[in-house]
């Protein structure tokens, strides 16, 4: 093992910036879900571009892996270290380097969070609208290509990322994209790198889009008595082409932790919450209209709710749902899992899943990104419990079978990380060895974040 | 040159449908703009994809060239023979596959023209809303990465593609994508395939996004004494979130074509062409908060109009620019380049690009997609004269030089083709590099439309 050399040469660019402590190993060793620890050699906590692609350079040179970490929440252990080396933590590249207001766009270092983001463009009346609920640093959601509440509306991060810099798996700096807001020039690299998973090059900037704030806002949640007519409320939004910003979904087990968690008062049945941007006029119409369509589906305590102090707690409440659900069995821990199919299959996708659940032994709430065909199970386990483990495995398993019976992906926003890679070949057949062929090519030795996303060994 | 054998083996497979016809060749040998003819040797037309895989396997195994061919009005000799070989010509493949209305998406082959998917869905409500102006095949389209007038809204190519099968350089068929709006699951292969221009492989069927058909559609046309104001009133449209469908801008120059060319009345000054999509009460708004602006920045001849008529004439007006342009100088041929910056810096660009073109001998209308920062000129030429091509080239060059020095891109839709290649390395530095190893990894021999996008040689 060449590692003690690497780490030697790493010291020496970085000094007491290369860690190795237990504690440090340790925390990022670790993941938000059922994987078991897995943590590196060292990591590395960068400042400059430069620093980056010097620790590239000593890593390949010694046959070292890398893998790249932002805030460490996401859900399929991506950023774990499946055969150790160093974790290069962005901690300390996480600023805001320009705004540009009369474009609408920002360029920023990959450490910093969305949360972090938008309290910067507070002032400048913009946001970034991608919300995977978490406060992931912005490299991690280029990485895993999030999306989350908002997408319905505003894209995922493959439509909100412009441009990136990116660090190469020989060193090498690019960019990729401009401040331009398209381009026919080119292979277009930037969605290459964009859910890549940190396989292909460690993002070191982004250039991203941003939103105006809306002029108005409006909130509200509704509940049905079944699962089918909630989901029917959703594809007769989007057919009427009313242009929801958010549109979600939650079962009644989803309600009932809601409930316990934060003190809400929901009947234990499925929800819709939604959440309308646009001009007054709009917002009202938009609310009209939803409205009829709730009402025609026999949803029930629907209200419209324009203040902020109100929507914050709504989507405050959504957005602790895993930590809520996880609370429905104290001591718990999850394998959080997600699918997204055509609209049109999507409330026999959640219906047979919550049958397959309540058949189980284990809890398992249900809800999600619906108007984008994709949701979530959050399958309570024991920790340690390998029958409940491989009893949640099995559910999951169905899941993906299901998506791809229903002509949709395994994975509509966690990714593949540790979690899905056996399911790449059933996805995508022979263009998962093309994703091989592209991977070899950039990264011949396979050290960036090996194990995850292609063929193995 | 091994051609003979591949052209008698490509004869058994496809009987006459191979053909070597010097009218057929001579037809796709030529292009709309000014590239000398460069037939192929011969031109394929398939039925199916399997016949396509086996063209590319004959071909692969003998080392013959294999360009594409949809509808052959790209506009930089993308589908030029540069190196000979075998024209595939997708005109037989041109069915809609499928209709999905409640997941508003449908599946098609290349060939089909976007108007033929549009007359064939007119009846669902629904519409395909990439508009590149000339009635261009999809497959074109997506290979071209085409976007257009409504790109403003309803994105580009790259945005309304779902997902792909492609025939790659080796004969292997493979599947990109789902009819899942979204996913997180590997790379995103047909981003990779949009605007690879032809280079990686043969696209053979695209499952397409699609739009509802809006409520209400308002249009108008307005002019400005000066450039300035009317790039400011797109950015301030931009700025207060108005949505629009289309924002167009032409130049003196391009009213007094459209004068000569369709009768209009139009005075010789710059002009905004606007549309707004949405409902009766939206549509109403938008148009009203834009006239505001058009008012504060000086705009005259305002005018809105819902009747599909007077929309379609002043479309249709939009839509034959080209040619209202080519017939400023009867007889000329043009070298038409296009560009993209930041929306703060187009003012700027097209000032410019407007004074270096009111210095040259040769005449250059301006228009373009503001509303994305993206702007063409028709550089007109008379055919056979070299000093006016040599001049065409030079302010072309200029143009770029200024588009990237103003943070932009080579090309916002016109693609690389023939004429851009020589700036890729300017635009890309080493990610042109990173292009050239994937292409290399998909496509050793170099057989897919070689001559373009890649670095040569």
């Amino acid at each position: 093992m060449p590692i003690p050399e690497a780490l030697t040469a790493l010291e020496k660019i970085l000094g007491d910036r290369l860690s190795r402590s237990k504690s440090d190993l340790a925390l990022h060793g670790r993941n938000e879900t059922y994987f078991p620890a897995l943590p590196p050699d060292a990591v590395a906590y960068p400042e400059t571009t430069r620093e980056v692609a010097e620790i590239v350079r000593v890593c390949a040179a010694e046959g070292v892996p890398l893998v790249g970490w932002g805030a460490g929440t996401s859900l399929e252990g991506h950023a774990l270290a499946a055969h150790g080396g160093v974790t290069v933590d962005f901690s300390r590249m996480n600023r805001v380097l320009s705004v540009h207001p009369e474009d609408m766009d920002v360029v920023v270092q990959p450490g910093l969070t969305r949360e972090e983001l938008n309290r910067e463009l507070r002032a400048t009346g913009l946001f970034f609208p991608v919300d995977p609920g978490a406060n992931a640093s912005l490299g991690g959601m280029a990485s895993t290509r999030a999306s989350g509440t908002t997408a319905v509306r505003y894209g995922t991060m493959r439509d909100n990322v412009l441009g990136l810099e990116v660090v190469l798996a020989d060193g090498r700096v690019i960019r990729t994209g401009t401040r331009a807001r398209k381009s026919a020039a080119g292979y277009d690299l930037t969605g290459l790198f964009v859910g890549a998973e940190g396989t292909l090059g460690l993002i070191t900037e982004l250039t991203l889009k941003l939103q105006g704030q809306p002029e108005a806002v409006s909130a509200a949640i509704c509940a049905f008595d079944a699962i089918g007519p909630a989901v029917e409320t959703v594809i007769q939004t989007i057919q009427m082409g009313i242009p929801m910003a958010r549109i979600e979904f939650v079962d009644g087990a989803t309600a009932a932790a809601f409930n316990a968690y934060a003190g809400a008062d929901m009947p234990e049945q499925p929800h819709l919450m939604v959440e309308f941007h646009g001009s007054d006029t709009g917002v009202a119409e938009q609310a009209e209209n939803f409205g009829m369509l709730v009402a025609e589906n026999g949803g029930k305590g629907f209200q419209w709710s324009a203040r902020p102090e109100e929507r914050n707690a709504l989507w405050t409440l959504r957005h602790n749902a895993y930590y809520a659900c996880l609370g429905l069995r104290p001591g718990a821990t999850a394998l959080v899992t997600d699918l997204c199919v055509p609209i049109s299959r999507l409330a026999e996708a959640v219906e047979e899943t919550r049958a397959d659940i309540a058949r189980a032994t284990i809890p398992g709430p249900i809800l999600g990104h619906v108007g984008d065909g994709n949701f979530h199970a959050i399958l309570l386990v024991e920790p340690g419990n390998a029958a409940e483990l491989d009893e949640a495995k099995a559910l999951s398993h169905r899941m993906v079978e299901r998506a791809l019976h229903l002509g949709g992906t395994v994975t509509g926003e966690h990714g593949i990380g540790m979690g899905k890679l056996g399911y790449m070949e059933a996805e995508h057949g022979a263009a998962w060895d093309v994703m091989g062929q592209i991977k070899h090519a950039l990264d011949p030795q396979g050290l960036m974040n090996p194990g995850k996303l292609v063929r193995q060994g």
